[in-house]
């Protein structure tokens, strides 16, 4: 009997060879698609849907994809010829919430920001703040290790995960980590799975460590730079100086030319570059002084609002950049992380390469944790060779200056050639080796962060 | 040749045949030691020491049990009858400290008290700080994945190791992680590392995340209860309440009893449990008088000192409670940790288990999270059967309540019998696997966490 038939037989009405649904399960919001379209997609309800599934995909050595939203940026979650799509986002529920012990037991498919809504009628959040949060999973979140606009002060997502429960290739069901705050029993298995894309097991289930919603005044600090290097240079003082801002983002001028363009809002000063700030908690007033009073040490045109609304209308700006990119053609978003006292030198580089490639790189970053995202746009679905060409240098910069490939995007499929770059021979051939002891038969994500010819 | 003369032939004078050398390396201060003496104890002063090490172990295939200050208590670095001893607690060197980047790169051997001495000459610390902080090494305290007092506020060794340098048992060396706040490149091997006491490689340097030191106040709260229960109860309460203590310990009867006498200290009022809770940062004061309400609504009598050097000395009593039960005689430190709405419910278990064993437990509680430590003392140095049949009730309780068997100590020797009850099966073989990628042979450690006959 074909694959199909077996999911079928058992699955059912779950099993759905629409036309549109496998063309989705092609692609991710990477601009990156996988050749060919699944065999089905599967949209599991239930955990036993999911093992039921992983049984099939075994005794047949069918690969198998995970998908959450599909709103990944690295092609991880690209399903193609001769592969099943296992779609998670019909397991939306919440099992539990505790505000006494501050943790929640959910189910993988649920979004981020559902999530969070529900949670602050608790006076509760889930700390993890992808820019996607209003359309990703918190098992995407998971699987590939999210970061966002907070991490600097409120952690990513590893820091904000007691356990999960793991359905492996063969169907068995693992239940990694615990609800208390500390535990050491074995091998920490639940850190293991964040941010493994796809490649150890399916998370159909995780118990979240949430923290209580932050009291007091937000205040929001807007500065305007001559140019993209002193900015900056202004945000690694901040930081330097010992102020912890809740939110501290960085956008150039190609950047901000683009979202004020998308938003209709009026053109910012050609050159000019920008940080937008925030500061929350009981000391945020005094923080947003202290912090206002380096900006402008360091010639930044500096604005301070204890407006609330007023703040996010500023942030808003920064979470249209995605949005803003899309509008100008295909992008490929980079996600290179660095010491924060590397930034600067990072925009060094990323002007040399703007230079030497005569391309545009429009780049904004999380400053507060010396994460950057520089933007290649082009014409057409494939990344052209000279475009792939200056992210091989801008990679190799990063992990010069100390830095990493990827901050909170994952390798996936378009980075895995540069992963034993980073990682070393030895260690890449570890790590496919622990993979393969969760997978023996290599049908968890095959392709993706560990490339086959590699 | 032999191993010694092997050893010998390599590392000259770092090896150490001496009979008192020996003797101390078959212990740390779990109260258990190894059965015989190790083979030599070679005294690391650098990688390369290590590395040469671990290819004669591998060349010969003879074990090797690392050490730092030898103050476990589970018997992990415990080394006996031909096993190598691997001292890393002369790999001291910090090499380097960023005020900028908020991180540390150090050696293993140096003691968490000494590096925090360091870090505070540039307003810096490590958040690590296990009750044994001033006698344990940064390395030991990575490989047990240590706890202590700050962990509800300020987190678990996990959250404070950015990378580590890891000597693999065939003598390569890996370096995992990165410097830079984010980073998803691959699987976490790091956060692996963190916490699997011995078993997967030998961490001869770590990256360490830093904070600033918590400017402002420190708000000191005491307050005591008719019992253990209600003073546990008012513990839960705090947490529930949202309010972040920096510290919250709690003593029973027993503990305070013990420790009083130790410093000859009047005693205190029989059956009577007591809280000792500290503030921190800007909210200090507000913090403490919130608390300070609670614990009176909750019947405790209720002292609040804003004075640092009064709340060391409160303090002090707590940090005292190992040498108190060592005067008493031989001690099991047991490590239970459960959600902390379940603490009142796990001091009930301690209660019927004292009754129906007939046994006296003095138990004191890093209340904050949940993490308990029930002291069974005992004369002679072997652990007696009903002494562990207790140990069994209690592991069994704290599982049922959804904890864990161990909340910052590790497996080690002590407890590895009770692993796969903690774990399932499969997730043990699964454990077990991963530990033979990093160690084909099984000399790393071997019989510690994964016991041979489970």
């Amino acid at each position: 009997m074909s694959v199909l038939s077996l999911l079928q037989e058992s699955l059912g009405a779950l099993v759905d060879v629409s036309e549109a649904s496998l063309e989705q399960a092609r692609a991710d919001r990477s601009g990156h698609s996988a050749a060919g379209r699944p065999i089905a997609v599967v949209h599991a309800e239930r955990i036993e849907h999911v093992q039921e599934t992983m049984r099939i995909a075994t005794a047949t050595r069918t690969p198998v994809v995970v998908r959450g939203a599909g709103t990944g940026l690295a092609g991880a979650a690209n399903a193609g010829t001769g592969e099943i799509a296992l779609s998670l986002r019909r397991m939306t529920a919440i099992h539990e919430v505790r505000q006494d012990d501050l943790l929640a037991v959910v189910e993988p498919g649920i979004l981020n920001a559902d999530l969070n809504a529900e949670l602050a009628q608790h006076g509760l959040w889930w700390a993890p703040d992808p820019a996607s949060r209003d359309i990703s999973t918190v098992g995407g979140n998971i699987a590939t290790g999210a970061g966002g606009l907070l991490c600097a002060k409120y952690g990513v997502v590893r820091d904000a995960v007691l356990g999960v429960d793991l359905v492996l290739a063969d169907g068995r069901l693992l239940h990694l980590g615990h609800r208390s705050v500390k535990g050491v029993t074995g091998l920490d298995l639940t850190a293991l799975v964040v941010g493994s894309e796809g490649t150890l097991g399916v998370v159909v289930g995780a118990t979240l460590k949430l923290r209580r919603l932050v009291p007091g005044a937000t205040c929001t600090i807007t500065a305007t730079f001559p140019g993209v290097r002193g900015a900056a240079a202004a945000a690694a003082a901040v930081t330097a100086a010992g102020v912890q801002p809740a939110i501290m983002e960085l956008m150039d001028a190609a950047s901000l030319a683009a979202v004020h363009a998308l938003l209709a809002l009026p053109s910012p000063t050609p050159g000019a570059a920008q940080l937008t700030i925030q500061t929350d908690g009981p000391a945020a007033g005094i923080e947003a002084e202290t912090i206002a009073a380096i900006l402008r040490a360091h010639d930044g045109i500096t604005t301070v609002t204890h407006d609330r609304e007023e703040g996010e209308r500023l942030l808003a700006i920064r979470r249209s950049m995605h949005a803003a990119m899309a509008s100008l053609g295909t992008t490929l978003i980079e996600d290179v992380s660095v010491p924060r006292s590397a930034m600067p030198a990072m925009f060094d580089e990323i002007a040399r390469i703007e230079s030497e490639y005569g391309l545009a790189i429009p780049t904004v970053a999380h400053a507060g944790d010396g994460n950057l995202h520089p933007n290649f746009v082009f014409e057409g679905s494939e990344t052209p060779a000279h475009v792939w060409a200056a992210a091989d240098e801008l990679f190799r910069a990063a992990i010069r200056l100390g830095g990493t490939l990827t901050g909170e995007h994952g390798i996936g499929v378009l980075k895995r050639r540069w992963l034993a770059d980073e990682l070393g021979e030895d260690q890449w051939h570890l790590q496919r080796q622990i993979a393969r002891v969760f997978d023996p038969l290599g049908i968890l994500n095959p392709g993706k962060v560990f490339s086959p010819d590699a």
